[in-house]
């Protein structure tokens, strides 16, 4: 599985723990970085180890785990990041050698709780993890008591975790978030821009970041800088594109 | 310093150890990136270590120290990376307070050699790294003994480090590497992409990374996928630019 779900896992200009903005998200960073290094250096005969991270869409548990996957490449292992909210598109039996890697990430829970087949490949794989000595993080919505599983034995194994509730940024901080990523990008954005951005656009993260993919491609595509002019030009563009295709 | 010189640092896309294909020179690999982990991990108390990596232009020795220093920013450290080739814009004094760093780069060593204002300021940031606890990693064409050092005493200092001779790639292992680069930035090549390129461009690594960027851009600004018709009329149109320009 390894090889389908490596490719699956869409690192490009991705997310890291150096262009992840903890705000009050430090503890959590520090401790799964940690637990990644652990994993990286440690014996074999180590226990197991899981980390549990929850809280609202838009509060960074893809990121952290994406970040936890590329440290670990980073440190020359081989990591699995499993995106559960395609869980329409994957087997459960795409977990059955999982334990082989020393980190097994599993994001968005919720989406296969319930699910008769994926809760007894999440519990064998949780099982087997802890026994061969890997570092297991999951990433959902609630905390393991609220997935609503069938499983009783999972929510115990998934409580038994350090479990981190993810708070969202304020507003500052998104701001310093969104001028972060556009500089690992490689285009500084000024402040009168995120601030023109914040005021207009819907302020979750994600639709942040994804504004600004298409801002990066638009500016390439264009070779302008992102001003505030800019921005309007391209706010005109789509209003017309919209126009012409009804 | 650090500010400035971290903003010289560009790692869009960046050279990392996971997209550093070592061939023959995974021992340096793993010896750095373990460096690297046990500065991170290590005390304060911890004595100051060195790593010297030399070989021809092309063996990847700026990939590794920016490598480390990625690693060292995921890892939360600020490291800092020196381009010796650009001296002639730097003052040495940026060296000065470069030891609060548990990381120092120094790149292209061999672009300061024999100028005493620079010696002596690597000679005492050697020196005060050694008693700091912090990682310097060097990097140079030629072996310490061969630096043309007027300071003996900074000759024995890098050569009292652990020092690494790097291998070039062969054929296949560029062709491996290519292609590895390629997919890192969310593209894929075919292998007769890359041998048709391997028969018909310069082989180095640096012209053929800088292809593989010019080839992003123009598989994104024309929407197309990188083919061998694809790349012809690429070459088509630069002969017509280089044409009309006459």
């Amino acid at each position: 599985m390894s090889q389908q779900l490596a490719l699956n896992l869409r690192l490009k200009d991705g997310s890291s723990f150096s262009n992840y903005l903890p705000g009050p998200n430090r503890e959590a960073l520090d401790r799964l970085r940690a637990a990644v290094v652990a994993a990286a250096t440690r014996g074999e005969k180590a226990p197991g180890n899981m980390i549990y991270l929850w809280g609202a869409e838009g509060g960074g548990k893809s990121h952290l785990l994406q970040a936890a996957c590329r440290l670990a490449q980073e440190l020359g292992m081989a990591p699995v990041y499993v995106p559960l909210a395609e869980a329409a598109e994957l087997s459960p039996s795409l977990l059955e050698d999982a334990e082989t890697a020393p980190l097994v990430c599993l994001d968005d829970m919720e989406r296969v709780a319930g699910r008769a087949d994926w809760e007894a490949a999440l519990f064998s794989l949780t099982e087997r993890m802890r026994t061969a000595g890997g570092l297991q993080v999951c990433a959902a919505n609630v905390p393991p008591t609220n997935l609503g599983l069938k499983l009783k034995d999972l929510t115990s194994r998934l409580a038994w975790g350090t479990v981190y509730a993810l708070q969202l940024l304020g507003d500052a901080e998104k701001l310093e978030a969104v001028r972060l990523r556009a500089h690992n990008r490689g285009f500084e954005m000024a402040e009168d821009v995120v601030q023109y951005i914040l005021s207009r656009y819907p302020r979750d993260m994600r639709s942040l970041f994804e504004l600004l993919d298409r801002l990066d491609r638009a500016s390439l595509t264009h070779q302008r800088r992102v001003t505030i002019p800019f921005l309007r030009e391209l706010e005109a563009m789509s209003v017309e594109d919209a126009g012409s295709s009804t």
